[in-house]
């Protein structure tokens, strides 16, 4: 991609009104906009992030055998009525149509999977089901001031799980667990597993998945020893005190946001949709529903939070929007000339590469820029390396600038698959 | 996939209240299922014919410079006020939040885009600019009664274009209109390319594609001997009259579905905004604007309309959820063996499969499914065959068999890209 061409480019100061680290890196480097509080466009270099993302998660929910579909945002009043959430979540938008029909929009879709799952369940053997879906849900939030990590419409994966008993639940929330983890490592995040509140409709914990960072808004007590970490809403014990799993590590106290959640939702929907299947012994059984969420928009965010510093963002390679940054600094014709002839290279094999191809931007501004776009490798052609048919190569997250051949160039950034 | 695992199989009966070929077939083959009127759940095989005609799409709309972003669902009614929409859309879903704010769901996002656009076009030189997504809208339509065809919620694909001038925009509409014809072309539709209304906001006639079937809501005038069509809400003569364009041909009217349309915008949108540039004498230029839509779901909806007989669905290959449906018919060890072995070389070899896998279901069972299905090729496996280690195979929309070996039937279906 050239980037003269590249629609949604830097922008010079902070925008008025973004607190978060997230939102103000990633307006300013033209990744999302904001068209009102908690509801932010994604612009072309900020949906390769988001996709690659999404990409990521759906690899890990398809190898533990979720099956991906597609449900609307558009829900019926009566789903919502019949759980009783359509009068208790206060986060949810309702809408009048001009015939007088009353819906709701999606902050969650138990409401919807499971009268869907009632009319293709014939049997007991069919069980456990896992579907899932990625989509754009809606909150009526009171106030939406972290950036992309709270919005009044957020990207979400939501998956559902059906089964006939709480020992089969069980087993497969410890194979989702697995999943998340390998998610939050492909994006480069450490997540902690956190017992939390089980919501409104349930007595039961949950498991909320946390990535410390000052930007969260939970506050979450962990063992420095072991992996116990409890939501402090839940906590019965404060900062300092002695782990009650291991024994042996102290409780420390830590700002976290949420990257996922699982929530163990019993027979609460299948008994209020009556969905029910008989099992091998002719006895009529609900099944046990779990729901595991991750919100995909506000794991980008999360992702900023963590990675970036004074000069702008450090993206993952997983995730970064392009694998290189080619910058062409200075004006002769032989500088122009190899520059376009190493970004061809590029393209012609498959690697990602953005092209700062401005002609008349300053070699600083440039420089700045890559900062703040925060791809992971920085290639420079410019009058001191063109002599030499040499490009200078610089990662992101490293001071240490090396000059290299374009073949070398083209073997170091070859992608597997072409390799 | 397997299909005893897939989620969404298929269903003996019409659903209640579907009068469309779209929608019971779509309903009965599980691809997709009905919420409410107007809003429809898509199913695994669903979601995978969708994502494909979104690719073909995706394609076409980047080779003529589309880029691809992602904006909000959720709008601020100010910007609808802004043009006048909010109170002369009758199809704007309108909200209020808990705290008294007033939103749109948008069903079109001119409203959205230019704004946007405002905040970051600096110069005359970086136009033309062509910006799409693929996302869901919403309408308040009083009736919903055509399948997918016509949705509360439904996909589209929404291009809009900015231009210095008139002629500009004309030059890319030639481009988007060849754009368009070969995104129909891979979808296996022939589209008529019709003049009709150009809306509320617009004197200008705009541009619709038209695909002839029974199931449209529209009525058209075609030439039989050259390529002019026109929507007869907007024509002034009738059918047998001639043309008024080659003056050899006879008008013939005919019913037919919109598969996409094109908006000379004008200036309403950059004027309503305040979006201009200096153009290179200095000279404040409000650009030209056009919208290019493609109803992805509707498309959907259209291919089955076009391409079904009485046993079911018959799918273009390009748009497949699966290229072979594998079908055991059997009970022996060796068909079994025989039917894994076919199913795990085809999975292996890249090859879209559905595997027919299920035990207790009679072989008139599991051929009707294939022919409601519609998948492309059916392969058997059955006690017939299995002596010679060969395949029966079928096309679905012919009744020829013939038998294979299952080298040869791989070196058939292998993908360009692996053979």
């Amino acid at each position: 991609m050239r980037y003269s061409k590249l629609f949604g480019q830097t922008k010079k100061s902070s925008p008025a009104g973004e607190v978060t680290v997230n939102a103000n890196l990633l307006i300013r480097a033209g990744y999302v906009n904001k068209l009102m509080a908690g509801c932010y466009s994604y612009l072309p270099l900020g949906l390769r992030v988001l996709r690659k993302i999404e990409n990521i998660i759906r690899k890990e929910m398809n190898a533990i055998g979720g099956q991906e579909l597609f449900l609307p945002a558009l829900h019926p009043a009566e789903n919502w009525q019949k759980t009783g959430a359509w009068e208790t979540v206060d986060v949810l938008f309702k809408i009048k149509s001009r015939t007088g029909r009353s819906y709701a929009l999606g902050q969650s879709h138990e409401e919807i999977i499971t009268p869907l799952v009632k009319e293709y369940l014939d049997s007991y053997q069919e069980l456990p089901l896992f579907v899932y879906q990625i989509q754009e849900k809606f909150r009526d939030e009171l106030r939406a001031k972290s950036g992309i990590l709270r919005g009044r419409e957020f990207g979400m994966k939501d998956m559902y799980s059906f089964h006939l008993n709480q020992g089969d639940f069980e087993n497969f929330y410890e194979k989702a667990k697995e999943a998340y983890l390998k998610v939050y490592q492909q994006c480069a995040l450490k997540a902690k597993v956190t017992e939390a509140s089980g919501g409104a409709f349930s007595q039961k914990i949950s498991y909320e998945f946390m990535v410390l960072t000052d930007a969260g808004e939970d506050d979450i007590l962990y063992c420095q020893k072991c992996n116990y970490c409890i939501n402090v809403e839940i906590a019965e014990f404060s900062q300092g005190t002695k782990c009650p799993k291991c024994r042996r590590g102290v409780l420390k106290k830590a700002r976290a946001s949420e990257v996922g959640n699982v929530f163990d939702l019993g027979r609460k929907y299948t008994r209020d949709f009556d969905l029910y299947v008989y099992n091998k012994n002719g006895e009529k059984i609900y099944p046990i529903m779990g729901c595991y969420g991750i919100g995909t928009t506000r794991l980008m965010g999360v992702i900023v939070e963590k990675f970036h510093d004074e000069r702008g963002i450090i993206w993952p390679e997983s995730v970064a929007p392009f694998k290189v940054h080619l910058l062409t600094i200075g004006r002769s014709k032989a500088v122009w000339q190899f520059s376009e002839k190493v970004y061809c290279a590029l393209v012609e094999k498959g690697i990602e590469v953005l092209f700062d191809d401005r002609r008349k931007t300053s070699a600083g501004e440039k420089f700045a820029d890559a900062d703040l776009i925060g791809i992971p490798y920085r290639l420079v052609v410019s009058d001191k390396t063109v002599n030499n048919r040499q490009i200078e190569i610089k990662k992101r997250n490293q001071t240490k600038t090396s000059l290299v051949l374009l073949a070398d160039c083209l073997e170091k950034f070859a992608s597997p698959a072409l390799k």
